[in-house]
Parts: structure tokens; C-alpha cells; sequence
């Protein structure tokens, strides 16, 4: 299993841009241009990955954006097509106009020769406008229909890159499509390809009512687990918090669930600090999960193997709860 | 797609039983034995099909129970083994102890002799105490290969009875492992055998935050329905109501969709009246699903074709709830 | 009681406006003027008034607001200050900053001469920033005192005008201070002044775990029911949905429990018709209220206080379901 | 404040009884007569009080009783009276029938009598029965007022007796009267009694969407917290677990509101543990808090305070996190 020297942390790149909501719509703070985006993922200084949403900023160049990636010693994990923007509002790959979705798996094949030339692992569908709103909107059997047909034309397209599903419950659309790990694997089986994966959202398994160290074993089972996204909420909306701010326990159970999987990749915050300075909330989180992994580093296994062969839950938790709380 | 003169009902046979929880110790109701309860069934007048608790009361036979669905005109639709009760409360195909993982597939195979005995058309897995509680409290890959071999080697001891697993987010565990409809489809593909499906419980799609049209089709889409199950509840806990209680729209709706993928089958009600009558709660679910089919039978399905076609989610609304409140 | 022609309805400017969340950074449609915005909610043809969210748009004028309202033979309903833009982000009245905290108490202090000028009937509060994110960010009794303390003094400098307190349970903050109800009214017997008083908003109230039927009559017992905002939403978050499109039985209990109390105000309309066409989403919600209001008419009151004086669940479904779904 | 050696605990007698639920309906355990419950909690070894359920066992004197606790070192430190049984399942208070609620009521005088006799510092109203469970099923000005006049009724005819009520937001009812703090404390105001308080439950604060440190801090600053219980739950239902067990962070902060109250009262446990020895589970309970008080001890509170007043989110997830992670 891994130990504590082997983590590496990445970072979604708008955790450093320029956060807006419905209410604040003169938003958090000024414009963040992608470089200088970049640039302040490369102040945290236990950053070395980034992935990084395409189409870049307007007049920003591939190579501009490879400087700025070496400048700040960091590299490009992967590429997150803007399919949720004004344009897909109604849905990218599910979209009702058909056009659209041509334009959405245009937009997506763009994003792979872009992940090609930055040497990306793979590149992510995040599809929260795909779903709907109201009963009676849409019909289920389309929606699974275009998802599933959506995505698999563009991984057949590009047979040596890396696809990702980013699944969650809700927001920006009230539903959508891809609600949970669950439901996401039995579409990427009916996609019959395999180079598709999960991107597995800590929060957003929290926020489905998944025991997240249940179901990133679920989706490694069976092979599709391409990436882990890092962060905290109330588990009742996607509030994209600091690692372990609120599921201490949970969060310290999926990091030793991540080494049973043997899992080696950089882990990815996914944060929106919008009244936060990001640089201070990505290196707080890097630091919680590295005192979370000493703490496993501290776990008798064996012990816990044993608890758990009886499901003894008093039993599990007193292992756990003197590695929070005991030695004083 | 069937007509409103094709539904016919049935009910799990505890709905006329006596209920018990932790505060009412005394229950609320007197003791109701398994052949009063089938007169009770019998009662509602509606009725055609019972899914009946197994084994039977100390010192009921088969015979006898045949002969009070005879003489209440009902016939034994499913049989329900206790796998939830004391002896198994730390679960039963996913116990601790493997001699009662034997004991609780013993269980099953006795279940099999009586249901081909009443010719039930499947037996039900209600694995309600099959999860965990506390976090860190169990493995989950054990509970994942116990879950499966468990009830792989029921399936496979008789290839002639078809079985059926009822899934649910919690209660009595505060974590069920057959949780929603999407993680029992992956643990039955897992299983790979074909005499293994869902029982579909309205309710407990409802609380599992999903959509219940859409995950019914999700169901039938990879063959796996067996069975569905009709309750309401707050959508925050499986308060068994009565059906249309507080979920009007999305019932209307789900009844729908049963006919978009051509449900023939009986339609079960499973709902825990604890302060009312059962009888008139069973007429008055029955009731109001007869009247939901018949505003079926006036929806314009052209129209509404239009409207999902175009994901316009205001006239979608329009035609619905029209449906409801319109032409006065 | 009041009966169907009594029904006038009033909206939230902002429905007509610009809409933008954290993914669609480039808004879901172009950017709307104030004026424009009114012209909007003048086209829906049903509206009497408005809540305008001040301050206007840089170089509108009052006479060119109310200008437009006359046109439009729209009134000025309410008043509701910006304490949520960027500036206040971390609280307005609550802010942790002194200065911020003047300056909030200034913008409501200019907001009541616009109300006067306007002929509005309130200012209200709408404190989405003023609440906290994070466990220990903040000590709940100067989040108290402030909250407290701030809108007195407001009040006590125009003892004239009445000012009303929206409260919600989250969001933009992930804890909002006016949470609910009933929280919102024991803070308003802290402030010992007579002219301030709740806006209840239906969806917040479902979001909050209320039921919305007894939570309106609790504020309106205490004497503290301002105004009443009308939506719908899928009770895990603020959707902003059109009205009756998913708690249809829950909104007919709560235009029952308006009758009761007497209330003869004008309804707003709280939208967000983020994908939707806004005027479109009024008209809908008008006309999904006025059929309400008319199942409301054909109601058997004796016989519903018959079935509630025995707590007779059945009885009062059956009741209130055939009005949705009998005589066919 | 009070520091760690302060701490003393009791618990509900419940706990060490026989626990029942809707599925195991033989029980989780056999019976346990109420003198055999009250040498179990003293075989805990560090309880000092007792919540004990009246009427007590039948044939059980009140002698039998004292002198239970005397041998186990143990006081009697409130009494619940049983109006959640049988007779009580359409409520005590606020059932529809009369003469049921005379009954409760004399219930509740009875229970003065014996908790005089023990020298018990209050009286519980636990109205789980008390609400609904059923749209339209009741009128909620005839609960608000059954439930006022009920409790001030009990509580002017023992002015000499302290009372608290505690209350829940569901089960066994799927909708309680008293359903959080702040409803709570209305009412209580609205009895104009002053001998009528709140016991506030950690684990209902948590179902309740409350953040516990600020609700119990809210019952404090109106003079109405009487009691404080103990236990943890997954926010979506009462579980009523180990201390700790999920709520980690939350925990702390509210054993620091209660330092910053000054709460020098006993600690109640109230849990249901189903599967685990309940010997256990308070030892193991007791230990956590103890742990997390040591904890407290050692917190820099000037620092806290400092990050406080600038709502520092960041700064105080760091102070706390190191608590728990920081050192090694």
C-alpha cells in the first residue's frame, strides 16, 4: 500500500479563476485570466497537476499555456470541455437540438487534440447541463439513449485517449443525467468501450448519499476509475469545501479505501473557495490529507481486519477514534 | 400500452399484520395472525395477489394457507423469507458468522419449497439488515462478495424459481448494501445468472433520490424487473403510505412510464398503516391508482411527445397539471 | 374567505432578469435592464406589482422606474437591497468588517427613501451572505447580536416604513442566520419593534424541512406575516421552479391555509426560470394558482373538519385527492 | 468555563432495555425488566443519573427502584412519562379524542408524583406521537393549541416541578409537533410558564438541518435549555449512535458551546444501540467525550476568538483540524 511520500496533489484550475453565482453576479472577486490562473495553482507549491477547462481564455495559445505549466513546474492531467456554458444550458451531448450535440462532441474531439499536445491522461465530461428539471420534461429512454451514444462516439474517435464521467446528483441542472457511480457504470457498460472511466468526486459521492470509501471500490471493481477529485460539503448540496472540514471520518475511511485499491495517481482538489484566498485553501487541504495519511500510516490493520471480520462497530470505531483523539 | 381495465393488484401480506417500533413496544394493534391476516386481504375486495412472509406462523400449514387465499379468491404472487429478524440482525447472506450466512441460505431454499409449492411466481430478497451502520464498521468489498455469492447460490440451487432483491437506502440498517436500483443492477450483473431481478418499491426509489420513471426504466431496460411495489412516502425515510399521499405528479408519471415499457404484471401495494385501517388504506391507494390511469387514458401522448422532444419543460408542466386542475 | 377573483399576483423583478450560476459564467441569456426587465413583467398581463431590487442600474432614475411601472400599470410592491453583491460577501449586517456593516445599514437606509418615493409597501432583507460556511467560522451569538442588533436600528430609523426578513435555509451561504420560520421569528421578538415581519417564501419552506400550511399560519399567529413569495422546488435546494410543478397537494394546503388566515396581499412570484421563457413561467404559475383556487371553491370545509378533528389521514386524502383526480 | 474533570454523565434507561423495530419483531434481544436495566447502566461504572420511563414495570415498586439506583450509585435524574405507546399512537396532547388527552394529561401528574418521590430534577414530554403524518390530515392551529395548553396545563399543576420538552422533527410520527428548537422555544413562550424548558438532543439538533452549538446556544440565551442528551446520527434520520461516531467536528464545537454557556449538568446518553452490548456503547461514548473535552482543553482560545471575529473559515478549520491531526 501506499505510504505518506507517495501523494501528489493537482487541482482543478477554476479553483484559482474568478468565482460568480446567481445572487453575486458581480462575482467573488476580479477576472482570473487562465495564465494567471496557472501562475497561482503554481503558488500553492504542492501543486503538479492541473486540469485545466478548454476552450482556453480567447487569444491564449496551446503554447502560452505550456509556459505557464513549466514555469510553475506543473503538468496537464486533463481537460474539461466547457459543455456547460450559455450555449449547452439545455444540454451538451443530450441537447434537444440536434446541432448542438454535433457541436458538443465538435467541441469534445477539439478537446482532445488540445489534451494530445499538453499530454493530458484523459479528458472529462462534466455534463451538468445533461439532465432536466421539471416531471415530465424529458423522455428517460432518450436522455440514456444520446449519454450513452454521446459518449461513446467521441471515445471511439479517439481510441488512444483517456475519457472521463464526472458524475453528481444535482446543479446546475436539478437532475441530471449522471446522478451517481452507480448509475454512470452501467451507462459506460452500455457504451461497450474502454476508454471510459469515472472521475470519482469525493463531495459529489457524499452529496449522492454514497458511502464514498463504498463506492470508489465500487467503480475500481470494475475497472473504470480514471481519477479522484478531493473536497468537502453538507451532503446536501455540492459545496466543493476544504478536504475534511466536515467528514473527517469519511474522508480518513476513503483515503484508506483509495490504498486498499492501491490507488498511485495525484489527487485532485476540486474547490470553490469563493470568499477564501485559493492558494491558502488548496495548501490547508494538501495538509489535512497529509495528516490524514500519517494518521493511516498509524492504523493497526490488523486490528481493523479483525473488527471488521466481526462488523464490530464499537470495535471499529474506537481504532478510529483514538487515532483522532487518544495518546493525551 | 395497457388500459386503465388491466391493472390488477396485490399486496405484501405484513400490511395487515400488526405493526410494532421502538416507541409503541405494545404495537399498534393487536397480534394478527398469518390467516386472519389473509381474510384481512381478502377484504379489500380488490385484490388478487399476495406476497406472503415466510415461514408461515408456528403451526400454520401450507394447506392452510392455501386454503385461505382460496376462499379470499387470492393467490400467492411472492414469498418473502424473514431474513430481517433477531437471529439475523447483523444480517444474513452478509452475517459475520458464516454458519448463519449457511442458516440464512437454508432459509432461502425452504422458501423455495413453498413458493413453488403456492406456486408463488418469485421469491424476494429483503436483505434489510444486510449493510452496516458505522463507518469503518465493515469491508466493503466482503459485503460485496458475500451479497453476491450469497444470493448467486440461491439463484443457482433452482434455476426454476425466479428470485427478486428489494432494495433500500436504510432501515433497519442505517446503510443497506443492495442501496438503490443502479448498485443492485451492477451486484446482479455480477451474480451472472438470469433468474435474478428487482423488486421496484416506489417508495424506496423516492427516498434513494432517484427518479422513479426514470429508474424503473433503467430496470426494464436491462431485464432485470421482476416486480414493483406502489407506497409514498416524505421522500427522507420509508413511511410506506398510502400511494399518491404526498408524491402526486411523480406517481402519475411513474404509472406512465410502466406503461411506456408495457407492465403487465400485478401492481403491489406495500405500505405500513401503524394509525390507520388497512383495508381502507389498501381501497384507498387502489383507488386513487385506478384514477391516475385513467387520467392516463386522456393525456395527450402526441402533445407530450412534442413538448419532451423539446425538453420545454413549462409545457410539459402545462399538459400535466392541466390533467389535474384543468377544464372547470 | 377570500375566494378566486380575489387572487392578484405580484413578482420578483430579478425573474425577468439576467440569469447566471457558477458553470454558465456567461449567463443563460443577455444582460436585461431594469426597464426592460419591467416591460417583461408587464407582458405577462397578469401582474399588479413588483419587488425591485435596489440600487437600479447605474444612470436609471426613479422617475424613469416608476415611468416604466405606469406603463405598465405595475406598482412598486416592495424594495429589496443588494446586501448580497460582492461587497458584502461575507455578510451584510453581519459582516465581519464594522464598516461594512455602517455601510449596509446606509444601503438600507437609502432603499427606504426609494420605498417611499415608490410607494412600496416594505423593505426587505434578503441576508443570503449573512450566515457562515464552515464549522467554527464564526460565534453564533455575535452572528446573533448582529443580525439582531442591525435590523432594529434599521427599523427604529423609519418607524414609518415596515421591513420584512426573507429567511432560507442556504445559499448563497451554506448556513444562512435566518434559517427558518421560526428561528426568523424569535429574532424578530429580540428586535422589539413593531414594523418588522417575515416574507415567506413557499419554496423556502419546503426547503427548510417546514411544513408550509403551518408555518404560514406560526407567523401569522404571531402577527409577523409580511408578504408570501410563491415557487416550487425539489425540496433539497432553492430550484426557484414554477409553482405547483412538483408539491401540487402541498401548495393546495398552503393557498387553504392563506384563506384561512384571511390573507388578501398580493402573491409574488420567486422564480428562477433559468432555461425558460420568464414570462412564459409566470403566466404558468398564475394559472397553476388560479386552478388551485378553484378546486379551493368546490372544497367540502365541513367535511375536511370533520376527518381533521378525528386526525383522520385517509379520510382527508380521500378529500383532497379527488379533487384532483374524481368525477371523470 | 468548566473543564475536563467537570464531566459527569447519565443516560436514558431506555438504552440498556430491549430495543424493537418494525422488521425485527422478536426484538434485537430479550426482554429486560426496568431493575435489570438499571444494574446494566451501573455496570457501566461512569453514570451518575438516569432518564427513567414511567409508569415503571408492572408489580415494580417505587422502592424496588430506589433502591436499584442506590446499589448502582445511581440518581434518578428525570422521568418520561410513556405517551408514546399503544393507547397514544394518534398522540397524548393532541389526540383527537378528549378523553385520551385527560388521560395524558393525568399521566403526566402521575409522573410529577414519582419524580418527586425520586428527587428526578425534571419531567420529559416526549410527544413522538404528537402531529401528523398525512398532508391535510390535521389543522395545525388545533396541534398548536392542544400542544400549548397541554403542557401549560401539567406545568401550572406542579409550579414546584421544572419540565422540558424534546422535540424531534419525525418518528414515530413522520411529522412532529414540536419538530426543532426554535418551534420549540415559540410554544414555550407562548405558555407563559416559566417552569418549562427544552431538552436539548444532539443527535434531533443534527436531523433537524440546526447547527448544534448555535441551537443549544439559542435555547440558553432564552433561559429555556433544561436538559442537554448525547448521541450521533447520518443528519437523515434519528440512528441514535455512539457519541462522535460521525459528527467528529461538530461534536467539539458544540462541548464548547457548552463551555461557553457554562453547562454544569449531567451529560444524558440516548442511544439505541440495536446490534452492540449498550454496556459498550456508553463506555465507548463517554470515552469519546471525554477525549474531545481533553481536546478543548487545549484549544488556543484567544486564537479561535481572533479567527472568529474575522470569520476566518480557513484559519479555523486549521486551529481544529491540528487538534485533531496535528503533532505527529
Amino acid at each position: 500500500m501506499s505510504s505518506r511520500q507517495d501523494l501528489t496533489f493537482g487541482a482543478g484550475l477554476w479553483m484559482f479563476g474568478q468565482f460568480v453565482d446567481r445572487y453575486a453576479t458581480d462575482a467573488y472577486g476580479p477576472v482570473v485570466g487562465v495564465l494567471e490562473a496557472i501562475d497561482r495553482a503554481g503558488a500553492v507549491g504542492d501543486l503538479v497537476a492541473l486540469d485545466i477547462n478548454f476552450p482556453f481564455d480567447e487569444g491564449v495559445s496551446v503554447d502560452q499555456i505550456r509556459e505557464a505549466l513549466a514555469r510553475n513546474e506543473l503538468r496537464c492531467h486533463a481537460i474539461t470541455p466547457a459543455s456547460y456554458s450559455r450555449k449547452y444550458q439545455k444540454g451538451a451531448l443530450t441537447n434537444p437540438d440536434p446541432a448542438l450535440r454535433r457541436d458538443a462532441i465538435a467541441l469534445y474531439k477539439d478537446a482532445v487534440v488540445a489534451a494530445r499536445t499538453l499530454g493530458a491522461k484523459y479528458v472529462k465530461f462534466w455534463p451538468g447541463q445533461d439532465g432536466y428539471d421539471y416531471p415530465f420534461q424529458v423522455d428517460y429512454a432518450d436522455l440514456w439513449k444520446c449519454s450513452v451514444d454521446g459518449v461513446r462516439e467521441v471515445a471511439e474517435s479517439a481510441p488512444d485517449m483517456q475519457f472521463a464521467i464526472e458524475c453528481k446528483f444535482k446543479e446546475p441542472r436539478s437532475h441530471m443525467f449522471f446522478s451517481n457511480v452507480a448509475t454512470t457504470l452501467l451507462a459506460i457498460q452500455a457504451m461497450n468501450v474502454d476508454n471510459v472511466g469515472i472521475v470519482y468526486d469525493l463531495g459529489h459521492s457524499l452529496f449522492a448519499k454514497e458511502t464514498p470509501a463504498e463506492a470508489v471500490q465500487l467503480a475500481a471493481r470494475l475497472g473504470r476509475l480514471t481519477s479522484v477529485e478531493l473536497n468537502d460539503n453538507w451532503r446536501d448540496w455540492d459545496d466543493d469545501m476544504a478536504v475534511g472540514s466536515v467528514h473527517l471520518i469519511e474522508t480518513l475511511e476513503f483515503l484508506l479505501a483509495l490504498r486498499t485499491i492501491g490507488w498511485k495517481e495525484v489527487l485532485l482538489l476540486d474547490q470553490f473557495p469563493f470568499r477564501e484566498d485559493p492558494v491558502v485553501a488548496a495548501r490547508e487541504s494538501i495538509r489535512t490529507v497529509r495528516q490524514l495519511n500519517a494518521l493511516l500510516d498509524r492504523i493497526d490493520l490488523d486490528a481493523l481486519r479483525d473488527v471488521q471480520r466481526k462488523h464490530d462497530a464499537l470495535g471499529a470505531q474506537r481504532l478510529v477514534l483514538d487515532l483522532f483523539l487518544g495518546g493525551r
